[in-house]
């Protein structure tokens, strides 16, 4: 079965650490390909792609170390991806902040000349049960009109760039567009949509990891036109860009951006959403049903347990069309 | 058969490159442990001692990548170590002169917390024809008093501090130490000295990269005190650093800093050496018969062929005692 999970930073990776332990229990070999969102600016990935003309590495290095085998060496080299430079009492150096993994793929994509090839080779190091590839082979710039980003004015509509400044702003977003507005799709993710059994949206940053997908136009057009069916994993809490928006929101955000998507399985947690039934509207409204669910982790915190959504997955994804 | 080869960067990576293809010529396996001075204060290797507090990594990095497995995914890998960011026509970075490999054994050495479960971990990842350690646990100092430093007072002794600057400091070399003068050896590189076979000294920069082994005393008494025969790889071109010494006279240095050191071979190219005579009555007075082989690349540079050393190198290690 061939499963293509589109996402960004920490919810993809939790979808991935999700599907990555299912094959035994769907019966079938689970084929993983994670598309991931190329727009960070912020931290390592914002330096490294200002001052080495990279494709910002941290969110393919994330889904990398969610795919990594679960053997000690594999687990030790993802270790050593996600280690973090700090000043750990020193002083400052110029390696404070940078990842290992995301020097790694910097050097890897300088080196291969290609960033697939650097991502394919990436994954042989840590034995990936899956594949991870960018959805654009250049790296992208979010912005977007947001009402109220500044909280003196909360009226006024302001255009904020930036992945990152989007992610934090207050307000509320009334629109999202890349820059450029058609960046060039990884042909190799486009190949993976058109061949998938599922396409996998969510969870992660709604406005900056997960429809930034829908806006690049060759994989927006692959995306609609795929046979596979599509499943969307709600988030479990509204985020600073998501603030205000309901559960039924995000999905209407989907439709807004990408007016072909149907779609045929919601995801939700039961407990996150409350009243399920506007949820079960807006599902119904893009052609899917909604499956609640119990996904979060136990502490109460508003994250996917792996575990858990992997069980919740398999008679998602083993039920027959 | 054991074998365990002392240097720096680029002649211990010759003599490893020549080692790691012997084990079918010798009819036996070859366990090959690289031991490194850990005493570079120059380049990359020199900002991340400084920045970091981390062993200076470059030379541990070369010879892991001489011994990567010759399979294509480890030689990507071992690639990748040695892929060296530089402006490459953009704003200078602060990567800048810093290899893949260094960031990597760095990043390792702070997740794990000792350096040889590091250079272990990072052999794994180039599936490592033989084991990597250093000679010390702890970053080393080495200064010279050299005659002739400041060219403008050529008879003046001056104390020159720092690996990169005695290796490129005109005059003549006085004496050599290592600060702290006592630095806690590698338990395990003392180990493989213990049970080795053979032990290989040279090729390399003599009082930067051989010599400083004998100076680092619980290894210098592991090297007299084990039953293994040693060999003697000696250079084929003076540097900054030996000029005007003859290739007896470095045969008399490594005597002068470790006196207790027999010698069973000593290796040496019949073109570079010129008049054999005096080699050969070094070589015999440290109890070692001299070896002439073609052993440099064919362009006429002074670097080992590691294939034309190999080669010289079968009879040596084959040999009976």
């Amino acid at each position: 079965m061939r499963v293509v999970a589109f996402g960004g930073g920490h919810g993809l990776s939790a979808s991935l650490r999700a599907l990555r332990g299912l094959s035994t229990d769907l019966g079938t070999d689970l084929d993983i390909t994670a598309v991931v969102t190329v727009a960070d600016d912020g931290g390592s990935s914002g330096r490294l792609r200002a001052e080495r003309a990279a494709l910002p590495p941290g969110d393919l290095r994330q889904a990398l170390a969610a795919l990594a085998a679960e053997r000690p060496d594999t687990q030790a080299t993802a270790e050593l991806f996600q280690h973090r430079f700090t000043p750990d009492g020193r002083d400052h150096s110029p390696l404070d902040g940078h990842t290992v993994g995301n020097l790694v793929l910097v050097g890897l994509m300088e080196q291969l000349g290609d960033p697939v090839s650097a991502l394919d080779h990436a994954a042989r190091m840590v034995d990936a049960a899956g594949r991870v590839l960018p959805m654009a082979v250049k790296a992208v710039g979010i912005e977007a009109d947001i009402r109220g980003a500044d909280p003196r004015r909360p009226q006024t509509l302001l255009t904020v760039e930036g992945q990152h400044a989007v992610a934090v702003a207050p307000g509320h977003v009334e629109a999202v567009r890349l820059t450029p507005a058609d960046p060039p799709a990884c042909p190799e993710a486009v190949a993976a949509v058109e061949r998938a059994d599922w396409l996998i949206f969510g969870p992660g940053s709604w406005y900056t990891s997960v429809i930034p997908h829908l806006l690049v136009p060759d994989l927006a057009a692959a995306i609609v036109a795929s046979a596979a069916r599509r499943l969307v994993t709600l988030n479990l809490a509204a985020e600073p860009e998501t603030w205000g928006l309901s559960a039924a929101d995000h999905l209407a955000a989907l439709h807004w951006y990408l007016p072909g998507l149907k779609v045929d399985t919601v995801l939700a947690d039961g407990t996150a959403v409350g009243d399920p039934e506007p949820v079960r509207r807006a599902a119904e409204s893009l052609g899917a049903r909604l499956v609640l669910a119990p996904v979060a982790v136990a502490d109460g915190s508003p994250r996917h347990d792996p575990a858990a959504l992997g069980a919740a997955l398999v008679p998602v994804l083993g039920a027959s069309r």
